[in-house]
């Protein structure tokens, strides 16, 4: 039975507006690396930066009209999760319904099948992360749920975690970690800054991660040119 | 035994040359969904728009030869087609070609093969919507045929047929629907603009276009959280 | 047994560095269409052109340990060439270790696997060329080599060859070579601004090089719409 | 925090099993056409036909352990399913573990990733269904979890799920479900055969479903072959 | 304006049927390398030869029911040949469909999608060439074509034309060339089986083609080890 | 220049025959998880098991006039190993090459592209490791080398050294390590037979591997459904 829940519990808004800016790839690491989308799923244009709450919805091949009934649901600061329920490369989003989610204060779309409008889109400001770029239109005949929990890229979305994209791509953190995630971001933001120094300033990782004593445990060995010819 | 037409018949070239202004996706639309190139068929550099009557060609395998003798046969306005008989990823096409069909009043090319140059391409504004990029030259040893209908990311072209290409892709019109398609973009674009001030007002799809009853009919069901989770 | 070759003979640096200016495809033609990587390698932003002597190094799936075993063995001019042993679309290199080989000299990495922080290494001018974006991060247990023969992109690269990478793609220069392919390049860029000039004035490839006898010896006819249509 | 989830519930043992009887594409379509899983996964050979509550893991890249984790949390009639967080092609699994698994009673494994030693499995009688087929050895680094709710092959599977994989592929039944599945599947069984007797003895869809008023009211038009041309 | 052509001519009933015998390399050698469809369509079990007469119809994603109006187009002796308008991979064909096609007389069909019941449809004997193998069941909404050109594997295939295909793949015969194709088969396949008795004495290609000569003069050159070493 | 080197110098022969009795998993993990070649290279039929010493040569797009050169440089008990230079998948191979490989004593071919004929290959008893299957034939016009080092399927090959295939893959031994290859896999047999064993009589691989200290080191917990809830 095809259903839509109304009233979905949300992460905590301003820490999942606050993780936009630490990135995917921070993100992703502050929590334990996990809740990475498949990298099939790629931004339209580049430069496009946004996190928000799930709303999710799920479609049926070549048919867009879950996210009619999935705007609905949506509430300024969201990010909607459009998931396919089989491989499909039709264009479900094009700038019409662009403008729709732009109005209602939602901040970008992840689609795990085909975009139109990419041009438009941009111009408009509303970015997408798709499978695909194609015009080919879709139906709308057949029904899905929206906010039950997902599979979209290979990773379970619930209603109401937060969405992370750019241009390295996009992942999930779950509800009721997206504080936690905020904190452990800003610690590793500022890890790397210290880092980022001393790499900038010609040091190693090898030594500024004390790696030599365990690769030479591994038994890594170190060889002239001449030594390794003899060898072969 | 491979064959150059040489006196094709063209689509009305002002039609073909005002198909550009209404972008794929909505030409796509007019014509009733059909025509609409696979999406491996990705512009070389962003932006470009181009429309224009096709002129076509078949390709060996790594061999670009039948480009050449296609060139002859172009006029101001046209696009040219090149279809692979088997899948290839070599490099198929340049800048000095690129010169050579720009300088033949050639709007684009549409290549379901790989393209190199992309660089000074962009720069001379050449656009090509390829199936790959690869530097990976090609030779000139087999021939294919000029001005015959070709297979082309999965769909049929024939010489003359209208050709609109931009960043969502590639379409093709046929050569004597190309004024219906020209009135038939118009008033999707008109049309469109209404539901797009509509739209941007806050309206939801659900109500334009009168959604509920039949969403209701085909059994979509509203639940709260509880009660969906009562129902797991 | 994992090694790590310190000494390796590398490229007359001029002509490493020389090598930029004529791009892949011209390269790739010079050296007689050889040495081209496979089209999976694309750059991580556009625009990109650099050329450089080869260090090499192994990864182990989802292990990005051997890069940093790699840096040290980088001097200024050289470019990172990193191969997979299995195929893997985690993101291997980010800013960090791009500002580590970039505060060495290093001018560009390939890499047969995933790469992040793409916004930030455009932001610092580091060039990757890779098979994937992905921010999935990677791990340090498992050792490779570095400085030996590698297979990267499908090709054999030898520590001390020259890479050229742009928006075409990635080739190797035989180390020994790298001086002829300089001159040869700059003969195929002589020659090329001719045909270029030719090309530009309107005149075709057919005549340019002489294909028409060739082509009517093949067996190609040239046919009216009308004849044609009578034979099929 | 990896965890492993030690008691969970399972779905009914014996409508889990009677479930293999139907097959893939008459459970997914008696279940509403969901829980497919992507046709990316494949059996490492033909004519396995299995069924059986699901115990679940996720697989860092290129590393196996927890498979080895899992094991000893499965009862005879069980499924594996083996998630991977990252798209890998590494061999997970072979015929140890398929040694392993079967003394245990398990009927399948479902991997999201790469399966070797695919002969000795056949001989042995433990039927894999896998992204891809490769030897290539995994590590034993990274911790994943067992038990809890996964994504794989783009659909969700929660433990005590029912698996159902044959030729056409997998398919997920929730745990609560899987008895009404049962009877649908009968139910539609039951239906099917009097449709095959029916095509058997020659009668067309289009009668047997009532299409043909449909299809003449959504524009389907019939024409001679002299008709179409002239039109075109 | 979607139709149904049907009265179309079709190829020599007894050319079409031959074809099967020679198989697809040697056919699609004997019509000098045209009509091969892309190596994307395989077939859902091995050994399977057929060939017949092509009645053709396009499908729209994830909707199979201009195969149902398709059907009743078709005589004994013929391949159903089902094109997609955008790429798909639900199951658009299953043992129902299959009994009423078998029923007909058709002797196979060439499906540029997803296919389901494959055990089944190996059993009946019906065997079916595809792009990939799935259970996702599809929808009756929107129309398609019947017995107009279509591009289907990368080919035109035009109604009355003859398929042969086998574990080689899919190859398209033109409607009026199927007579003098047979011809050219059966010459194609009486001087390989000279060949093929050269070979199995030892003989080599490169005196059985006098290849030589001509290798000298493109330059080849025979080097002992020690030769080819002193050169790099 | 391209070249054919006449005098390699093989692994030993007895090694090379009898590294195929352990496979390619078996022989993969005896070196070192170095030397296996991408999983798209796979078996045209199931069930053959060959090794043997390569002779390698390269092949142009669409070209495979330098495996008729090659031919001439096999021995009884060669692996013939033909890598490409740019991505292709005609069909490079069929059973007229077969047969003449048969009749010098090659047990099978590495082929990083297309082969046709694959139903014949099977029936003469000549297997081949292909990327794809293909019909469509080549041409005879770009030279190429042999018994250089290439590389194939992501490895580099040397000639000389041996090649072992299976259902699992393609694996390359070094020339100089076959005889040490062939002890560590008898070794690793020997030992793996022992854990089989302990396997089938109902161990586990933590027990057996003593894994469960280092989970527990690593952080991994047992829960009960109720605590995992708890902690959601």
């Amino acid at each position: 039975m095809p259903v839509v829940v109304t009233d979905i519990k949300r992460a905590d808004p301003q820490a999942a507006k606050a993780l936009a800016q630490y990135g995917v790839a921070t993100v992703h690491e502050a929590q334990g690396r996990t809740g990475l989308m498949h990298h099939r799923l790629r931004p339209i244009y580049k430069g496009a930066v946004v996190s928000g709450t799930a709303v999710t919805c799920t479609l049926a091949p070549g048919d867009n009209w879950m996210i009619h009934v999935a705007v609905e649901q949506c509430q300024p600061g969201d990010v909607l999760v459009a998931a396919t329920i089989s491989e499909s490369h039709s264009g479900y989003f094009g700038d019409l319904l662009g403008t729709c989610l732009k109005a209602r204060g939602v901040t970008g779309l992840i689609l795990d099948a085909g975009c139109r409008d990419i041009r438009d889109l941009e111009a408009l400001g509303f970015p997408v992360w798709s499978r695909s770029i194609s015009a080919h239109g879709t139906v709308k005949e057949v029904l899905g749920d929206v906010n039950v929990p997902v599979s979209c890229g290979d990773e379970i979305v619930r209603p109401g975690d937060v969405i992370v994209a750019d241009d390295d791509g996009v992942v999930v953190v779950p509800r009721l970690q997206a504080g936690a995630v905020v904190a452990a971001s800003q610690a590793r933001v500022e890890k790397e800054e210290l880092a980022r120094a001393k790499y900038q300033a010609g040091e190693l990782g090898l030594d500024l991660n004390n790696m030599r004593g365990r690769l030479k445990d591994k038994g890594l060995t170190y060889l002239s040119q001449a030594e390794w010819e003899t060898g072969q």
